[in-house]
């Protein structure tokens, strides 16, 4: 691991200063960031996002899980580990905390490491039939609606199959990774991130059995809308944001990337939910 | 009761037919209409809405529970009884069929009907300490973000003491009336429409312990958005939108007016429930 | 206000000391109690519980809810002011610390007292016609299934017209007071006080469209056990049980009593729900 | 697939005329079924359950879900095809109709068949560290408290490791395929029966966190109930109960075992949604 990108919260002094740290901890590594990090801690400017990505050996990340999720839309397709810093409170995958930085990092560069591997989603707009968004996401899928928009007919397919149509504001799919994002805030189930499955929530939905479900990772979601929208969107991670249009078709099923996410040996998935949540206290 | 105003359906060709109709069995009554329908149908013209609705001993509400709250907006402080025809499905305030229409009206024209008196909310806005928006509604005052915004932070208030602070992406205030519309979708409880209370609802939480809660009617409800916000905004009845800014504030309250709509003695609450939400069914 | 009812905590040892405590403070007061404890003090001994309830011009509870609940069970029908005293954490009822209870003794004793006057149910079990209970409750009348019993189909009618069968393991009814016990864990909202309903929640219904109603104080809700049933009971405030059988009928409205609780003028409503459910709390 | 062993529902008439007409059109066939069905049709007698479990290669179910839960019950480890043929609706398991039964039955002789491989947990209890109860289930392991019990702490264990105490009247550990069963009525979400993992959803919980959560199929889960109980049972899929004892702890993990499940190719999972639970319906 001789090359290691750092990801910092964008403007945080203190992911600044704690990656000056790492600079003046580790001198053997070769250290990279992105443009506007690497120009005020005078590192090597590489302005390319891929060939950044390319390059990393190691990503670190000093934020909290939305610096992370940020990290993982540069990573996009490549299996590099991902060390989670966070800067103030405990994230979901920002397990770390600065005092255990170090520590940390010693052991991933010692090779004593472990990882989750966590399922992301590719997620494929058709416009016209003609493929239009090509991306992929760790935590979720998104329509949703303007404020002033009317209510959305969701068309949900299954590998191909109707199974309902969710009348709503929108609707998530989500990995278990975002199960406790904005799934959980539309009325999701909670899900462990090594289950296999993408939960399917509708937002705000107009009617009392259009309830979420937990489908198999091995399937392919469609969302089709055929009734007439405007002033819907589609958002991926809750970061890249594209207009939707009457006919957009959208395909969803499982990458066959995964973030590859360096686990604190000191955290379990549990007490993250009861600090995070306040999940199962009384 | 001479003077009746007919509200329909915008573009509705069934609405026109039944107001034809209207003017045919009861060439007696002096009938009125919105601008537009007025034209359609050659009935006299009065293009000012406030004189429409001051003129009005009856209002005829022909479309969905849409139109029934155009109507009332129409009103707004007049206590004037509305019969509620439904051109289509059954509505939760539109209880009287095609067939019902003119029996029902011979009733009401006869004197024998019951109204249901319906609670309005007040809204006022408050931008810089000035009364920005005053308006009032039937259904729900709503706050809610843009597909892309950022969740908000809607500091609560009763009374002018703090409640809670839903970090959400809107919050809904709805009356008993309302509470079967948008604050159901948002999770809220049914409400009989003759308890007098408020039902506030935050629209996708994302904390496990926001839950909708139920309020007396007599209290003030004030929304506060101290943190800075963008792309977010107020909806009166689903209709009537405005921008939001950081700093505004909301003041809802029961208003002394109420809507006074005539009761369809075939149809009881509970009924309408099972057919429209499938309430209670197995 | 000469007669003081101290209603203690079973068998708690800061309830007794604290009311050694009341004793030494106020030996002008006549200190009555429930028969064992005004044993264990060496107070004046009054077996009959009726009796106790009518020579009291205060209540003192000293305990949680439960005791609070058994105190208003011990009153009935009498007005008489209830002051809640919480021997741990504060209680939805019993609003007053320990450091409280003199500084608030002394003031209710000069008049300077407030009481929220809390809705009670009246609930009426009939077998074969016959009336075979007749109590009332602060909290909630509750049907339930035992652990191996079938689902149970509840006939649910308002004022002597059908409403809904409820096919699940139970029902609560609850007046708002009781909407953050037990109703609250069947799913039911969260109802303010001063609110002027009955919540009627279904107990792990077998449905998607059961979902809880709140209905206006004024009805009469009836429950009609009309299909077979065994191992299926009525609790009354979670404290008095009885069997129930094939073809019972319960009928539950608001009593004409209330429970006059004294309020504690440092806490709200919203400050206890804040404390106890962590409602609203990010 | 001589030897076909046919579960039919206790007492029903149409099942016992269905099974004379199986008898009469495959002649060829060794037809086994419980004793009292056994003696009441006139078929060869084979009083114990476990002998029949071993001679079937096929397995009718002629009733409901509860029948099919029988006959999985009657199996336990034997992966022989189970074909369920529903007398009156739709079952989530039964999906096979009274008229199709036929025409499936030539094609599951003529080996035209698929199955569903369904998930079963293995359910152990341990009290004083002695293994007193040792099943399995199909749907879910249920813990429940009495009608008038206390509120129950289960506290609950991952892989041995402490993740919630849930204070509850029970809790619910469902396979996929129970949780369309009690975990959706305890407020489970509704997972795709292919996805592997288990359901641990709180019975009415007393804290607005206490919130279902759906784990990994391949973890152990453990429940120990560390405070004093009474009146608590453990019920086996709905059928089986065993009286709880203070300190009892309970060990559930997927179970070795399948049930074989054959499919009706006109009918898939969503559509049976739909149907039975009216999900996703306007």
């Amino acid at each position: 691991m001789k090359t290691v990108l750092v990801v910092a919260k964008r403007g945080s002094a203190a992911a600044e200063s704690l990656a000056r740290e790492i600079r003046a901890r580790f001198p053997e590594k070769r250290l990279l960031a992105e443009r506007s990090l690497a120009q005020t801690l005078g590192w090597e400017q590489i302005h390319d996002s891929q060939e950044l990505a390319a390059l990393a050996d190691l990503v670190v990340v000093l934020g909290g899980d939305g610096t992370l999720i940020h990290a993982a839309r540069l990573l996009r397709g490549r299996a590099v580990p991902v060390l989670g810093v966070n800067l103030g409170s405990l994230g979901f995958m920002t397990e770390v905390t600065v005092a255990e930085c170090f520590p940390m990092l010693e052991a991933v560069f010692a090779g004593h490491f472990e990882v989750d591997r966590r399922m992301k989603l590719a997620c494929k707009l058709y416009r016209h039939d003609q493929l239009t968004v090509d991306d992929e996401v760790l935590n979720d899928v998104v329509i949703n609606r303007g404020a002033f928009a009317r209510i959305v007919d969701h068309e949900c397919l299954i590998d191909g199959h109707y199974i309902a149509t969710f009348k709503a504001d929108g609707v998530v799919l989500a990995t278990p990774t975002g199960s406790t994002a904005y799934a959980l805030a539309a009325g999701g189930p909670i899900v462990h991130p090594s289950v296999d499955c993408v939960v399917l929530a509708p937002i705000c939905p107009h009617a009392l059995t259009q309830r979420p479900i937990v489908v198999p990772g091995d399937r392919t979601l469609g969302i089709h809308l055929r009734n007439e929208v405007s002033d819907v969107y589609l958002t991926l991670d809750g970061q890249q944001g594209h207009p939707l249009e009457t006919g957009d078709r959208l395909e969803v099923r499982r990458s066959e990337n995964r973030l590859h996410l360096i686990r604190n040996p000191r955290v379990d998935y549990f007490s993250i939910l009861r600090q995070k949540l306040r999940w199962g206290e009384r």
